[in-house]
């Protein structure tokens, strides 16, 4: 089968979503048949095989591409006669961060009638909002490391230091500050108050124990990756991720328990259950004294965690056969027909 | 200043969208520019005001009006050399439920850059699903009844009878159903499962007194409607809230304390706050024992709540001017830039 990729989009992430692009055209070939770049001004362009190079956009290049346009059911092109429809296969979103990670892509092709392997509305603002997702996670039973949210009103955090700061919605490192005591305090705050409203703080503890675990649900099943132990750093920082969101070689399955192992992909299944069905996710754990807490959800993870797969491209297939179908609504008029009877109109 | 009205959608309360345009057509008269009809295959049309009937919607001439597209900054319509902008004014969401409500058409008006009255994407998806409202309210301080949420597998609820199960994520009263001993309460779940994939279970309290405010922020400040204690049935069914939807005239203000109205307008505003910026919404409250409790949030109330408001007109204006800025996001390719240069190329 054949699949579609849309990458780009307005957002922090705008890059490392190329670099996502340009892997998973690496690790699925000549599966993928059309490349859809989203630009800064929210222009979508239909982009060559043999143009899918981090320089194509840095430089702009791909304006001369074909411009393409959403309709229902398709991408469409303009020609001579109108518009010419896309044939459409099954799309897979690599739009990190706003406008693919917070509910507007879906939004979009969902309004359209796109398939699309990627988090729906709901799930998105849920993980894309880390308030959100502290919430949702409680209610799920997972443990969260505790936390407060800041607004610009808000006192001080009353949390002990050192402290992390994370603005509440961008998905990469930006606007995020560790905070060693209070003087440094205000500084943090103003950098994270920059890119939100709302700021999640909480207590930050190095030298913990990481785990990522990535899956989705197929049919009543869930396909869960290798368990990995990211590579240790006291935090990822934009360009660490930038490279992180290339990858595509194969790692190692990290050295836990299988006790561990299970504890972990329960907490996956709690939180995918009923929400992210249709995405391929990658939930980021922490480990304390033998509790998992959740740490972040990646409703699209960079290059959609082919490296922790051994047979990716088999389970984006399975999982593209077996999207979440809406609810089918029948629009009905019967209440006006009826008052319109009892006028005798 | 002008509006324009978008309503209908794909949604069972398709019907009450219309009823609410009419009626919001009655209130604002030639303040409106532009009333756009979302049909049940999601296409756009542009509706004369003359045509603002509900027969034209149910007897399908609606289809002889002009099909109208989304692009960026305007709705179109073709002409012969293409396509051509309808100036867009304020646009004033009135699509009830599904693709309104549940942020679709949010996520579609501030993709193209369309500025309207109505709830974001994250604030629509709170507010949708009655799951999600739970755990948003008591993030925010604010009561809510004991509920239980049902999943297809879950074994029955361990709340008290009687009990009400509402599916999730619809908002009319469709699928409810009151269970007063466990006999009844398998039919109630599969007429619930119908309609979505989760439940909410409540226990029922009749008799409880009600009050209903809508309000917004505007600036730093906000307005809000009186108090109402709505009428009393025991649950509004779908033809009530058919007349609800349509009401225009001015109601009376509840008979309650200043004590209970503050603290009503103190639980809203922490509700509202950092979420619901942009829109006017209606929070509907329970109070027992002189606690207040939240039912429910209308992020886009029937007929807008025009009935609660002295100055109806006044504060859509004054909203209308006041409308949440997106934090601006400039695309950047440094990473890229930076890497291309380290190797030289």
């Amino acid at each position: 089968m054949k699949f579609d990729v849309i990458f780009g989009g307005v957002s922090f992430e705008h890059e490392i979503s190329i670099v996502s692009a340009v892997a998973i055209k690496k690790v699925l070939g000549d599966k993928i048949s059309n490349f859809i770049f989203l630009d800064s001004s929210h222009r979508f362009y239909l982009i060559p095989a043999t143009l899918m190079k981090s320089k194509t956009f840095s430089s702009g290049e791909y304006k001369k591409c074909t411009e393409i346009f959403l309709q229902r059911g398709s991408f469409v092109k303009k020609s001579l006669f109108g518009f010419k429809a896309i044939i459409p296969n099954t799309l897979i979103s690599l739009i990190h961060g706003a406008d693919g990670e917070d509910g507007s892509i879906s939004a979009l092709l969902d309004f359209y009638h796109i398939p699309f392997i990627g988090p729906r509305i709901e799930s998105s603002v849920m993980s894309f909002n880390k308030a959100l997702t502290k919430i949702y996670t409680q209610s799920r039973g997972v443990k969260v490391l505790d936390y407060e949210i800041l607004t610009r009103n808000s006192p001080n955090p009353t949390l002990p230091y050192p402290l992390i700061l994370k603005p509440s919605r961008l998905g990469s490192s930006i606007g995020v500050s560790v905070v060693n005591k209070e003087d440094e305090l205000e500084y943090a705050k103003d950098l994270a108050f920059e890119y939100d409203d709302s700021i999640v703080v909480e207590c930050f503890k190095s030298g913990v124990k990481e785990y990522n675990l990535a899956g989705c649900k197929i049919g009543d099943e869930f396909r869960f990756s290798i368990v990995e132990e990211p590579s240790k750093k006291e935090m990822l920082d934009f360009e660490n991720k930038y490279l992180d969101f290339s990858r595509t070689a194969q790692v190692l399955k990290a050295d836990i328990s299988q006790e561990l192992e299970k504890q972990i992909q329960q907490n996956f299944a709690k939180l995918y259950e009923n929400a992210f069905e249709g995405a391929l996710i990658r939930c980021d754990f922490f480990v304390i004294d033998n509790e998992v807490y959740l740490n972040e959800i990646n409703p699209i993870p960079g290059s959609m965690a082919n490296y922790l797969f051994e047979d990716f491209a088999l389970v984006l297939e399975s999982l593209a056969h077996n999207l979440p179908k809406k609810h089918s609504i029948k629009v009905s008029y019967k209440y006006i027909e009826r008052i319109h009877h009892a006028k005798g109109k």
